[in-house]
Formats: structure tokens, sequence, C-alpha cells
């Protein structure tokens, strides 16, 4: 067995200093372990003692002694009391580097770091979209007018007194009394008719469609999707493989009629009927009646994305489909994220009875609860009529902001920019002229700062049908309300 | 139009008190309503006036004001001042039945109500295992011991300061400074290679595996599962669609050459190498070699689950396998809710670089971000020492369990429960003669409140291979140990 020279083992540590993040005992284990796997230091051979290397490395003692241990706990090196250290004499022939051909389904593109379709997708939606990054997060809330100081003294409250029950599982459904207060709030304010016993309290809406996708679907079976529509919810139905029907949406919301006549089999249609996502239209009662007497008939699911329909400005409240529904075929969702704040992660689902143990069940298999502690502080927040308080504020504010991009857009956008009539929500959709291209629109608003999605992203099917931009108006400013139309009227 | 009589609509109503749940004026919206709908009422009839019907009634003008307001709102009645209110005139007609027969893909079971495969093989798992709906929650740690005053202090301390900032969205990977702090962590303590940038936060192990399945294989692809393995685990391969091919395992871990001879081509393994679930045997390094050797040539992915690898008690700790791939092959997760405790919802994977940006988009999609305070509050608590303050007094007292678990177990069960050495972990796995039913013992124990899965259920092929019990120590009690040692005497 000859003895190394340490000095050409570790040449290389004399450049070597330690830094934060790769401690220095590290590096020389590292450079061992490397030397071994190589093939550099064979089975067998003996290496310079941890005092000799030390010296030879102009490292500490400790530094190689702390690495030779590590060594010799994953049995690359054996220490012999009196003999020395030496290369583990059994060990697998490490193949380091990629062999050959090989048979894959994957196309032969030599790229080992392949995702799969599946993954490919994702990544390429989020490429060209990133607000796809942002959770799908359509409209942000005016984080300004959110009462901080009142939520974080109920929460350090809360935080200070917690209990030691507060660390386990808790009831998968969610925190009972936050049940019971959303329960009261969506029969009474919202129209929707059901016992705490139905409500799930979930993450967010994303966590629902993913939910009710999986549960509900089997790949290939159709669902409908407004067209145009909201990406989080055609991305659930992608990831459940869903055949994705999309249709049209009108001044009265999904053109239900139309599509039965074409091919009313379906499995599922998602709806957002308050207001619609993104066009902001409200679906007419004549068009909820229809889709409810064909889900009966073609016992189909509808889920009910309730997701602002806190803001309504003009006009009377309509009550949800799923309080029109005698049949059980709605699954109600809706959002405290959008109201409250985004990084909130509380969201409710309203299931029929009979689905609400299968949504427990998928809901263990996909994890990701609302946090325990916030869903209390909420349940304190409605308790002590805080909600109800800030819903009023957020409404004026809200309504304010919307009379302001009005107006300046009639003021200085009326050739180029036609806003859908919105009575209700966080954000209007203006639609621009056919021949325009309102993804290079976006972009420059976007290279201005100006958030602008593009409406062509929004439809399946025919992309060009009609050009226009999402106008977020909730969490904007007046002054930046007018800054965005100003610079729209540039570029339009 | 007929003026109808208003008592003979109303008669129900005699009975009617208000509830809490449900308003008095709600209950009369939605008898007139119903009335309307199924026909009762007809398009165009005149109802009786909000007064009159009060009156006859018995309830106040106001509850039938708010009523009609409200059927008014929704298009079902018109309210001409001067001349009365009328059933409104254009109305589809609603279909309230289920018509005839109809095709369909599902059996043609009459069930309208009927989840999807998938959503039906989700729901028989949770009812087969109880645990299924713990979110998979194997070990349970010690929440008597968990510093509950110091973290509730730390967490107050935050939450009274919480800034503007930590309402929105914010870096999708999870809070920086605490990415930072696990990267750290791992990097001393485990042996993992990696920058802060490689690390995204997410709320749980269950989340992770979701997102790895979904990211990096198509449906069919093969994927080796330990045998027996973690019923998480399989459970996010079956929702990926993978073919799970069960690896046997022995006393190395997951025998890699075996099935190297067998069948080599899969695109993912998953292995706990720390302390294999359930059966507790540390993966050798030899093993761990060969399979990093295995993926390197299969271009296939490893994911590691290193799920309570804080607790070791003899030997030294093993380096993860994600610190001995130098190919990028590896996903390694950990988790610190099995550390802290369960309802903590903070966990983390380690990703190859090139990965980053395809986890960050599939998050996206999943919804499901650890809870912002929380993330704060672990990093306060790892920054100024808790965190392995607390390690070393689980350390001592999960040792300290184990050993009284390991003494009863010889005392009283010599001859009917052989346990698997164990030098690591939160449980250990305990065989019973081959001829004996260890579910129908499990569900006996479960009578008397011991909850000990059996070992059967984590096979896929050879159920009666081995079986035998789970048993969790780490947040059992000594007198509750003592108690269910004894208990088990007598059921063996």
């Amino acid at each position: 067995m000859a003895k190394h020279n340490s000095g050409a083992i570790i040449q290389p540590f004399r450049q070597v200093t330690g830094t934060v993040r790769v401690p220095l005992h590290r590096q020389v284990y590292q450079r061992i372990k490397n030397a071994i796997l190589d093939g550099a230091l064979a089975p067998g051979v003996r290496l310079p003692s941890a005092r000799v290397l030390a010296s030879d490395a102009r490292v500490s003692r400790n530094t190689t002694e702390i690495a030779f241990a590590q060594l010799e706990a994953e049995g690359l090196i054996e220490r012999r009391v009196g003999a020395g250290s030496f290369v583990a004499a059994a060990m697998p022939e490490f193949v380091g580097k990629v062999n050959g051909a090989r048979a894959s389904r994957r196309p032969a593109s030599g790229n080992h770091n392949s995702l799969s379709t599946r993954g490919r997708r994702i990544t390429a939606a989020a490429k060209t979209d990133p607000t796809v990054t942002l959770a799908f997060a359509p409209c942000m809330p005016s984080l300004d007018a959110f009462p901080l100081q009142t939520w974080n003294r109920l929460t350090a409250r809360r935080a200070r007194l917690a209990g030691r029950a507060l660390l386990g599982n808790g009831d998968p459904r969610g925190y009972p009394p936050l049940r019971e207060a959303v329960a009261h709030y969506l029969n009474t304010a919202r129209g929707v008719q059901c016992d705490a016993e139905q409500v799930v309290i979930l993450s967010g809406t994303q966590q629902a469609l993913n939910l009710t996708t999986r549960l509900l679907l089997d790949a290939d079976e159709p669902a409908w999707i407004e067209e145009p529509g909201y990406l989080g919810a055609r991305a659930a139905l992608q990831n459940a493989g869903a055949r994705i029907v999309p249709v049209p949406v009108d001044e009265h919301g999904l053109n239900v009629e139309r599509q039965i006549k074409l091919a009313p089999s379906a499995r599922l249609a998602y709806i957002t009927p308050s207001h619609q996502y993104p066009l902001g239209v409200t679906m007419s009662l004549a068009r909820r009646l229809a889709l409810l007497a064909w889900a009966q008939r073609e016992s189909a699911w509808i889920f009910e994305d309730d997701y602002d329909s806190e803001f309504r400005y003009d006009g009377r409240p309509l009550a949800a489909v799923q309080g029109l529904d005698s049949g059980g075929r709605v699954i109600y969702a809706g959002s405290f994220n959008k109201v409250m704040f985004p990084s909130l992660r509380i969201a409710y689902i309203v299931v029929p009875p009979q689905l609400v143990d299968a949504f427990i069940a998928a809901r263990a298999v996909t994890d990701g609860a609302a946090p325990a502690l916030a869903q209390i502080v909420m349940t304190d927040f409605i308790a002590e009529g805080y909600f109800s308080s800030h819903l009023r504020q957020m409404r004026a504010l809200y309504r304010e902001r919307r009379d302001l991009l009005l107006e300046a857009v009639v003021c200085e956008l009326a050739n180029s920019l036609s806003v859908e009539a919105s009575e209700a929500g966080m954000h209007l959709a203006g639609h621009i002229g056919k021949a325009k291209d309102d993804v290079k629109i976006s972009e420059q608003a976007a290279a201005r700062n100006f958030h602008l999605p593009p409406l062509s992203r929004y439809y399946l099917v025919d992309r060009r049908a009609r050009p226009g931009l999402i106008l977020n108006y909730a969490g904007t400013s007046p002054e930046n309300i007018r800054r965005m139309v100003r610079t729209l009227a540039t570029l339009l």
C-alpha cells in the first residue's frame, strides 16, 4: 500500500478558505470522497493521517478529524488504531457517468433532466404568464386599506394563549366555529342553503378546484368551462385529465341552451355566475335555472366559483346558484383571500351532504390545511363585527375606484377601449379593436409596471375573437388608476 | 288573472316559527319560490300583497317585504306600483326531475351522486384506514414535551409587529430567511449539499410527493416503491397514474440489485433511507451508491423522504443520499411537522437547481403555501437556538421511550413479538407469528384505544408475508407504553 503524497491529494485545499455556506471540514470531506469515488484513491489505499493532512493543507487538526469521522461513518474509509486510515476495501463500482444509449419513452434528446409531459406543460404555462406563478391570483385587494392593527392585535391575543390542543391535527373539515360562522354568513348574505356540516375549510380556491375535479371527474370525461374562462379552473381540469369543453359566454353568462343543443353530455360545469371571470357579466336567472335543469337531467355537477361576490355596487345581490338548487348538484366555493389578504390562505366550499366524507378523504391525500391560528383569528374577526365593517369599507372604496376608472376611460379611451358594464367585483374587462394584439399591448404595459393581462389568454378556442385587457382596479390607488389609463391611451 | 287565496298558498306558514338557521323571511321566500318553480303559481298570476300575506300568515309585514324583495331581485316576481305583485311572465320551464334513461359511461346504478373512479378509490381507502384521514400521519411527536410557551411568545411577538408586506403573496419558494436556515441546517446536520436557492418550503411531505410525482411522472410510467412502504407515497403515485413497482426491503434497505436484474426501467424510486418506513432499517451505503448509479444510468429520479432523521440513538448519522449524488438525481424531502407539531404545516424539499422553476410553477397550480407567520416564527425558533435545544430534548426523551418499549417487549412479549432493531426514529416495527391476522389484532388494540397499524397494510404484493404491528412510541407516555405492551400480551 503506497503512501500517497498528501500534497498531491490536497493541492487544491491551499486555495480554499472556509465560507459560511460550506464549512472547511465539509470541503475536505468532499475532496476525499470524490477522490475515492472517482477511483483516484483506490480501495485499500492508505490515506495520510488526519494530523499530517491538516499540516499539509494548512487547516486545523479538528477540521480533518471531522472530515475523517464522516468518511468513516459512511464506510468510505476505515480507521485502524495504530495502523492508520485506509480507503474501504469493499465498495461497489460507482458509475458516475451516463452510459451510452438507453431505451426510453422520452424523446431521445439526451436530456436527463426531462420533466414529464405534464411537468413540461405546467412549466410552459408559468413562463408565458407570470401571474400563473402567483397562484393565478387575478385580483389583488387593497392591502393598504386592510385593518392590519386590528388583525395583529387579534392574532397576538390568540397566539399568547394558544393551548396545546392547537398543536395537533384539528377537525379535517376545519375549525368548527369558523365553519359555523361561514355557514351563517353564506345563508344570510349569499342565499346559500347549508349547514355548518357541509362547509369544508381549505387554503384557497385552487385547492377546491383540484379536490373537486379529482373526486368527480375521471380522465377524458367532458367538463364545461366558460369561454373565456378562469385559468386556474382550466389548469385544474387539465390536471384531472378532463376533456375541456369551452362554452361561450354572452351578456347573460354561459350560453347553456346553445351548448345543450351542440353536445349536452358533460360531467361537470365550471361557472363564475356572480361576476364572470374575466368578462364580468352576471349570469341571468334564466340561465342559472337552465343549467340546474341540465345538471339534474345529466346527473352532472356544477362548480360555482363565487369569488368576489361580496362587492356588488349596483342592483341587488343575486342568490347563489347553490341556493336555487334542489338536487344537490352544486359545489359552492368562496374565499376570504381576496376579501381580506392573499397570504391569509382561508377559503371554503359547501358540498352536498353526501359528498362531505369524500372531500375530507381527498383532502387527506393532498394535504394543505388552512393555518390553525388564522382560522381562529378569522372567526374572532367575524364574530366581533370587524368583517362586515371591513366589507362595507371595501365596497365603498372599490366602488369609488371603479367609478374613477370608468370616468378616466370615458375621457381618455373613448375610441380605443370599450369596457364591459360591471356592477360588481374587483376588475373590469375592456375590449380593444379586433385588429390589435392584446398580448403585445399587455407586454408593453408590463414594461411600464402595469399588470393588465390580455383577454385572449383566457380563450381556449378563438384567441383573436375579442382582444382586450383586464383592468384590476380594486388594489390600485387612484393615482395609479389615472396613470394606467394614460399609459393605455398612448399604447392604443 | 285570478286572485289566489293567500290562505291556500300560505297554509304551511302557520306552523312555522323562525329558527336561528333559517330566518322566517327566508322560509317565506322559499315557499313562494318553490310554488312558482313547481308550477303551482303560474306565470303572470297575481300574488297576495305583502301586507295581506303577512296578516294571513301571522308574520310581520317586514318579513314578507324582505321575501318579496328577494323574489323580485331574482326575477321570479314583478312588483308594479298600484297594480300588485305578479309571478314573472317569462321564465324557462324548470325541469326538476331526472328524465328517464340517459347514456352514461358510469355503471347504470341510478346513483346520480356517483364519484369518479378515482374518487371512489380515495374514499374507500379512507374508510379502511382511519389514519388515512389524518393525512397519513404515521408518527405523532410528543406534544406534551413541546416548548409551547416559548413558541407562543415568539408568535405573539411577531404577530404584534407584522408588517403590511406579510399580507401579500411572498416568495413562492417560501420565506427566504427560513430557506437559508433550512439550507444551513441540512448542510451541516444531514450532509445535504445545497444552496438556499434549491430549497422550497411546503406545507407537508404529502404536498412534496404530489408535486414531485406530477412533475416528473407521466401516466403508466413505472415507479419503484419500498415494499412494505409508506401509504402516502403509494397514494401520490396512484394519483399520478404511475405504474407502481413494489421493491422488497431487507435488512440493508431497498433491494436495488435484485430489482435491477428483474426490471431495471423506472422513472422514479421512492426511498426512506435513514429509517425505512415502516420496517425501520437503515439503507446501507452500498445500496445507496448502487441506487444512485442506477439513477444515473436510467436518467431516473430518486425521492428521498428523510422524515425522522433527527432522531438517531445509536451510531453516527449517515449522510443523506442527496449528499452522495453528483448527478442531480435526488429530490430530498424533510418536514418540521413531526419534529415540532403536526399543525405547524412547514416542510421543505431540496431540488436539483434545474428543477426549481418547475416546482414553483407546479406549486402555483396546486396552492398550499406554508403559513406566512409560522415560517417567520420557525426561523426565529431556529436562529435563537430553541430548535437545536428542542431536538436534543426530544432525542433524549424518545430514546428513553424506545428503551422502555424494548424492555417491556422483552419481558412480556418475548415469544410473540419480534421487534426490528431500530437505531433511529419514532416507531418500531414488530413481527408476529406468520399464521396470525395482524389486521384483526390491530382492530382489537384500537378497541382498547391503542393505535397500532397492521404491517400487512403497507405491503402491495404479499400482504401475509410478514404480519406485524407498528409501535409508535415517541408520542406515547411511559405509562401508556407499558399498558400497550400488556394489552398486546393478552391479544397475542
